[in-house]
């Protein structure tokens, strides 16, 4: 039997209660994965990272290929050591960033082959080759390594391509193998096309992963849209597995997403936002920058349980980030993580109550509104 | 009687072991006071500061005028609460930022005038204007406002500057008055000329100040004039007073002022070097930025109970720092206050046990050689 494993708790108006079990720990879900891109989440202490509720942190492949490289990662014994981080982490494949950030030099049946976008080094990666580089790092969640087409392509295109990741998706199943601690997720592609995104993960379930991720969204598409790729796929998505939207999103969406199934979500609004001046809070967002704040000595949200978030003014914030001190990214940073581990413990909470729909209700159109 | 006060508890060799009590807590001299320029000692959390071992940090009249304006320092209650600071603050007069950092358009007797670096907003600074702010900011040690004139100055430059200096320091000690828990220092000016030091020290002992300090160094001139400067005063320096080195410096600096008598010092060098990715050690300075530290598996400086210091391989620190990772800087920040810290403590352990000569012996050389 295998170490890690999941299990459904409850079901609430569409929302799921599970918990994951690692060897390094255990994940509640619904659960919000903070990105850890460089093996370092920006501009926080790991520790900080945990003390906010996190359970489980995302590595990406792709930059940890460029810097450090993958050598000196494993010469430390992998990513946890590397970064002292004693929680599970989830590995991209490097396919996401490999589109978005990379010069694709071509995309052949075999591979991708790109040069870095920091020095313009040449990398060739396959299916076989990402899983192998989150063997290395020592991800305990590994993703296979997927194309993932720009949001405004054509329906051919987009099934050409989820056909190419289909194929790629069984290559890194046969290379990562039997591992005993460790999972390896499908994730579906398909665009905003329904009919593909159920072609997709079918097929996924017959090639059999240990979850079932949602990718090539939060490209540019709507929140309709969006939510519409999710609805396509989520009565066939297999309840005994988790289901993870990757880089999904703002409060508003996770709510959305979590009334649709949705266990698993990573993003980097809250640390990227916390660099440039912008907090979450239960009222909505704060733009610290705004003069407004110079005369506000009450801290961001008194109700989360975060010195960031509690216990220093918005005049003060509102300071450090006009003058571009360090700490006021490390403080805004911190509150955003420790916001959103505040609302993904709220909607466990709602969930396991079979409250959810009212969290639901209260909470969706006030993010949506004001966000 | 004053609730503020020094005891003067043992010397050995000329270094003096003090301990300074103040309502906020006790300062053990010689002490290091962590620079917090902008109400931030930048990249780290004040928590972080204290816990290093830090009693007491600095604050930047300069600085806080311009950024955010002394009128919100004080909305929020002064500077400990606005920024969250539960030790004593010592806040310099502004005279060395005024000289150094800002564009000068005149200096009467009556004060300086000078516009903003940040934005060329004009302010105009007078030795009472000066005590006001750092009253305003709730400042615990406040400093008399100053002209540091430049290290390549002329005698009778320096002498008139000083001359000027003086006559400020009467106006300073008038306004500032009576403080039942506050202390206001004297600065001694002079150049590298020790007979305008001893001059500037006695007319400043005749007016009386809570404590004195030495000022224009660490502005060029090099170790030996620093040390001749202090040399100059020390055997005038009221023994029963603290003593300090504004501005200094390396380890093996402060090694040598501490033999010389003088009891507290600040600078910007750990935490800047911090930022740039230059960590002081027990062993000497690490240029983390080296190629060799990337196969480096081991901490900065196991013997400094500090996780920045022990708990993170140079491997990872080398990548962190040369990936601009903010975490970079916030960890080689940590790390050298923490040294720093450390260096402190070692030297009034040394102090107490009346074995200083040998442990400067020990250390000052290899300091000095290596750094």
């Amino acid at each position: 039997m295998k170490s890690i494993s999941f299990n459904l708790l409850n079901e609430s108006h569409g929302a799921r209660l599970g918990k994951i079990t690692t060897p390094r720990g255990n994940i509640d879900t619904p659960a919000f994965m903070p990105v850890g891109t460089a093996g370092t989440v920006k501009a926080m202490y790991i520790d900080q990272v945990k003390s906010c509720g996190s359970q489980i942190i995302l590595g990406n492949t792709y930059h940890l290929m460029i810097r450090p490289g993958v050598e000196r990662v494993k010469q430390a014994g992998g990513l946890h050591n590397f970064m002292n981080c004693s929680m599970p982490i989830l590995t991209d494949s490097g396919g996401f960033q490999v589109m978005s950030l990379s010069k694709i030099s071509k995309v052949t049946e075999d591979g991708v082959e790109f040069s870095s976008h920091i020095d313009g080094k040449k990398f060739f990666l396959t299916p076989e080759e990402s899983i192998q580089v989150q063997l290395d790092l020592n991800s305990d969640i590994v993703m296979v390594f997927d194309e993932c087409p720009k949001y405004s392509a054509e329906k051919d295109k987009i099934k050409k391509s989820m056909d190419l990741s289909l194929r790629w998706a069984e290559r890194c199943k046969k290379k990562f193998g039997k591992q005993e601690s460790k999972w390896l997720f499908g994730i579906t592609q398909g665009g905003i096309f329904p009919d593909l995104r159920k072609e997709c993960l079918k097929k996924l379930i017959d090639i059999g992963f240990d979850g079932y991720a949602l990718g090539g969204l939060a490209v540019g598409e709507n929140q309709s849209e969006m939510f519409d790729a999710v609805d396509a796929v989520k009565d066939i998505l297999p309840k005994d597995k988790p289901h993870y939207l990757m880089g999904v999103g703002m409060p508003q969406d996770i709510l959305g997403a979590v009334k649709r199934g949705i266990d698993m979500f990573d993003c980097v609004l809250p640390t990227r936002s916390g660099r440039t001046g912008l907090a979450f809070t239960w009222n909505g967002r704060v733009n610290i920058r705004n003069a407004k704040y110079a005369k506000d000595e009450d801290p961001l949200d008194k109700s989360i349980d975060c010195p960031a978030s509690n216990s220093y003014s918005k005049n003060y914030l509102n300071h450090l980030v006009n003058s571009n001190e360090i700490l006021g990214s490390m403080l805004l940073t911190w509150h955003n993580i420790a916001f959103y581990q505040d609302l993904m413990k709220k909607i466990r909470q709602a969930i396991k109550e079979n409250k959810f729909e009212e969290f639901y209700k209260k909470h969706f159109e006030l993010f949506n509104e004001i966000n």
